[in-house]
C-alpha cells in the first residue's frame, strides 16, 4: 500500500526530511499543511472526508442558498502542486505514541518524527439519548444536506397535507442551541420559509409556519456581551422566530420534542446545535484531558510528555485547563504556530515563544442585513454595519481558495435577488466504495 | 389531502374547468404544463422528484463539471406565479381509465378529464440482471451524483493501492452503450482522469487509466449518420478512449466485465447508457403497447379508443408503431400540440391537424472543442463547429430556467480554466421523510 510505501521510501530519507503527520483537515490541520508546504519536511495529511469544509456557511447549504461543493473544497486540488504535502482520505484508528505510529482503520500504518492532532470536535447531547437519535446535525456536509432535503421535504408533505395537525407539525422546526450555529441558521431558515412557503407551497401559509429556537442559557449568544445578545434575540424575534432561552430540550422523538417544564411541542423537525465536544483518537498512552475532554498541551501546544504530538484547535484545552472558543480562528493561529515550531525544532533552533490567542473577533449574521459582530478593542458593530463586516471577512477567508470567488458571486447574486436555487430534494444512492472510505473499512478481500 | 381536496373542489367547477392531470415533468410534461399555464383549465402536475432534469447535461454533473443543482430545476419555482398550475411531488400508482382516476402510491386519488401520461423512459439492460445489479446507470440525478462519487472514490483508493493489478481495476473504466450519452460521458471523463492523474492524484499515472466504450451494434453515434459516427470514434480513439464496436457486454460483477467472445476486463466500474425502455404506469384496462413497448397513439397522440388521454415522450409509439427518436425535441413538441389539442377539445373546437414532428437536427459533443451535429436538411457538423453549435443550442434551452445563465456562466469558466470544482465525494444520509415521499410510501400511520 502506499502509504506504507510512503512509510519506508520516508523511512529511507528520514535521516534529511522529518516525517509530520497531520490528522484532521478543518481550519488548523489546514493551515498547518499549508504553513509546511514547501519547507524540508514531508508532510502527510490524513482526514476523512478528503475535503476542507468552511463551516461558517455551512447553516446556507442547510438553506438552499449555497451548494455542498461551494464550501467543500478538495484537499488533493489544494496541495496538486505540492512537492512534499501528501494528502490521503482515510480513518485514523489509534496512534502509539510510544512506536510514534499511526493506525490507519484499514490496518495500514504511517510512522511519524512530528504528529499534529487536528481532529477537532462533534455533536454533544450531553448524554441525551433521545435527543441525539431524533435530532438533526449542524456540523458535517452530510448533516447540512440531509438537513436541506429534510426542511423541504417537510414542505412539501405539509402542501398536500390537509390534517390541520399534522400539517402544523410538519411546519414547526425546532432549533436547539442559541450559540452562532442555532443563531444563523433560525434567521436563514426563517429568510427560506418567508420566500417559499405562500408561493412555491401555496397551501402553506406563513402564519403557519413555527420556528422555535430553544437555549438553555440566560440569553442567545453566550459567547458575545449581553448587548449582542439581547439584539439578536430582538432581531430574530422581530422576524418571527420563537426565541426561547433559560429553556432545556428534556427529551425528543419522531414526532414531538419535550421543553423544560414539560411543555410538548409536535414537530418532525429538530436541530441540535447545543453542543459540541473534542473529538480525539485514541492513543498508548491515553492522552490527559481537561474536564472540557480537551486534550492537555503545554504553553507550545504539545502534549504533555510526548515530544513532537501537538494537539490544536476544537481538540486541545490551554495549558491552565482554560479553553480558547471553538471557533476557526484559534486553530488557524494554533495551525500555523505548531508549523513553525516543527520547522523550528526540525533545523536544531530553540523552542519560540509560546502560543498567545490574538482575538481579531467574532460575529454572527442573523438573517439578511443584520449581524452581530465583537471587535479586538471591544468594538461591537450591529445591524447593516455588522451584517457588512461578516460579508467582508467571509470574502476574505473564501478568497483563500481559488475560485470560491464565482460561488460567492453567485450567493450574492441569488442572496439580492431573493432567490434559493439550490432547492432540489436529492439524496445520492450510497457507493459501496465510497461507504468503505468512510467507514474506514477494508474492503481488500481479494485473495 | 389537499390533492383529494383539490378534487372535490375542482368537481365544483368542473362544468366550467376542465381537470388536466399531467404525469412527469421531463420535456415533455414540464412542455405541456407550461403550454396551458395561464388557460382556462386547472392542471396537476405530477411528478415524483419535484424538479425538472436537464439530462443533456447529466453527464457532466457525473465528470465534476456541474453541481446537481444546475440542472435540477424545481418544478415549484417554475409555477410560483401560476395560477392554475399546481405541482405535487408525487409517486402515481395506477391509472383507471374507465373512472378517469389516477391512483397516487400514498393511496390518495387524482380526478381528470384530460390525462397526460409524460412518463418517459429507464435504463434497459435487456434481461441482463447481472449487468443491471454491478453497473451505474447515468439516467437520473441521483445516478449521476452517484457515478461523481464512485469515480473520484476509485481514484482516492487507487491512489494509496500498491497491489498493481487492484490499481489497475481501480482505474478501468467500462461504459457500455455508444450512444450520444456513452460517448459524451466517456469524453468528459476522458479530460476528468486528464486534468486529475498524476496531479491530484500523484500516485495515479495517466497511462495506467484505462476508459473503454463498448458498443454492440457495428459503430459509434447509431442514430447519426455514419460519417459522423466514425468521426466520434476517431476523435475518442485519438484522446485514449479505447473504442470497441459490434461487441456486447456479456456479464458484469463486482469485480470485472465481460465481452462478447470471452475478454475478461477487471474493472470496479461499469456505466451502463447501452439502452432505454418506455416507463408507462399500469393502468386498467391496459394500455395497447407496440413491440418497442412504447404506448400506442393515434395520429393526435390519443390513446386509442380513450379520448381525452395522451401519451407523448419516450412512453409513446407513433402511430404507425414506427418510433420517434427518445430525444427532448420530439417530446417537448409533442408535449406543446397536446397542450393545443386540449385546449381545443375543452372550447369545443375541432380536431386540428394530426401531430408532426420537425426534426431540428440532433448533437452529441465528444469532449473539448469537438462535438457531431446532424442539422435538418442533412446539414452535418463536427469539431470546433459542431462545439459551438451544442453550445450555442444549450445555452439557449438552459435560458429558458431563470437563472441558469450565471450557472453556464460559471461552468464556461470551469471549462476554459481547465477546473472541475464539485470534485468532492458527498453522501447525504438518506432521510426517512424524503424517501418516504420518493418511495410514495405511505408514512400517514398516525391513529
Amino acid at each position: 500500500m502506499s502509504v506504507m510505501g510512503e512509510k519506508s521510501s520516508s523511512a529511507r530519507r528520514a535521516a534529511e526530511r522529518p516525517r509530520v503527520v497531520i490528522v484532521g483537515a478543518g481550519f488548523g490541520g489546514l493551515a498547518c499543511a499549508r504553513k509546511l508546504n514547501g519547507t524540508p519536511v514531508d508532510v502527510q495529511l490524513l482526514d476523512r472526508s478528503g475535503f476542507h469544509l468552511f463551516t461558517p456557511l455551512l447553516y446556507q447549504v442547510a438553506t438552499a442558498l449555497l451548494n455542498p461543493s461551494d464550501i467543500g473544497y478538495p484537499l488533493r486540488t489544494i496541495f496538486r502542486r505540492s512537492r512534499n504535502v501528501r494528502v490521503h482520505q482515510v480513518m485514523v484508528g489509534s496512534v502509539d505514541l510510544r512506536q510514534r505510529t499511526v493506525h490507519l482503520s484499514t490496518g495500514q500504518e504511517v510512522d511519524y518524527d512530528y504528529l499534529v492532532l487536528a481532529t477537532g470536535s462533534t455533536d454533544n447531547y450531553f448524554g441525551n439519548v433521545a435527543l441525539s437519535a431524533a435530532s438533526l446535525g449542524l456540523k458535517t456536509l452530510e448533516q447540512a444536506a440531509r438537513l436541506r432535503n429534510h426542511v423541504l421535504a417537510c414542505l412539501e408533505r405539509a402542501d398536500e397535507e390537509s390534517d390541520r395537525d399534522e400539517r402544523r407539525a410538519l411546519l414547526t422546526f425546532v432549533v436547539g442551541g442559541g450559540g452562532p450555529t442555532g443563531v444563523e441558521y433560525s434567521g436563514a431558515l426563517g429568510e427560506l420559509i418567508h420566500l417559499v412557503a405562500g408561493k412555491d407551497y401555496p397551501s402553506v401559509p406563513r402564519a403557519e409556519v413555527r420556528i422555535i429556537l430553544v437555549e438553555a442559557g440566560a440569553r442567545l449568544l453566550g459567547s458575545f456581551s449581553k448587548r449582542l445578545g439581547d439584539y439578536a434575540e430582538r432581531i430574530l424575534s422581530r422576524r418571527g422566530i420563537e426565541v426561547r432561552t433559560a429553556t432545556r430540550v428534556e427529551f425528543a422523538d419522531e414526532r414531538s420534542v419535550t421543553l423544560a417544564g414539560g411543555t410538548v411541542v409536535a414537530t418532525r423537525t429538530v436541530v441540535w446545535t447545543g453542543g459540541v465536544q473534542p473529538l480525539l483518537p485514541n492513543t498508548n498512552p491515553p492522552l490527559a484531558v481537561a474536564r472540557s475532554q480537551r486534550a492537555r498541551v503545554d504553553a507550545y501546544l504539545r502534549v504533555i510528555d510526548n515530544k513532537g504530538v501537538y494537539v490544536i484547535g476544537d481538540a486541545a484545552a490551554a495549558e491552565d485547563g482554560g479553553a480558547l472558543p471553538m471557533l476557526s480562528a484559534p486553530a488557524i493561529q494554533q495551525g500555523r504556530y505548531v508549523a513553525r515550531s516543527i520547522l523550528r525544532d526540525a533545523t536544531g533552533s530553540p523552542l519560540g515563544r509560546p502560543f498567545r490567542y490574538r482575538d481579531k473577533g467574532t460575529m454572527a449574521t442573523i438573517g439578511r442585513n443584520a449581524a452581530v459582530a465583537h471587535l479586538r478593542a471591544g468594538f461591537e458593530l450591529t445591524g447593516f454595519l455588522g451584517w457588512l463586516a461578516w460579508i467582508f471577512v467571509h470574502i476574505w477567508y473564501l478568497i483563500g481558495f481559488r475560485n470560491r470567488l464565482a460561488a460567492l458571486f453567485s450567493w450574492g447574486w441569488n442572496y439580492l435577488r431573493f432567490d434559493r436555487p439550490i432547492r432540489i430534494i436529492l439524496q445520492a444512492t450510497p457507493d459501496p466504495l465510497v461507504s468503505a472510505i468512510e467507514a474506514g473499512e477494508d474492503e481488500d478481500q481479494r485473495p
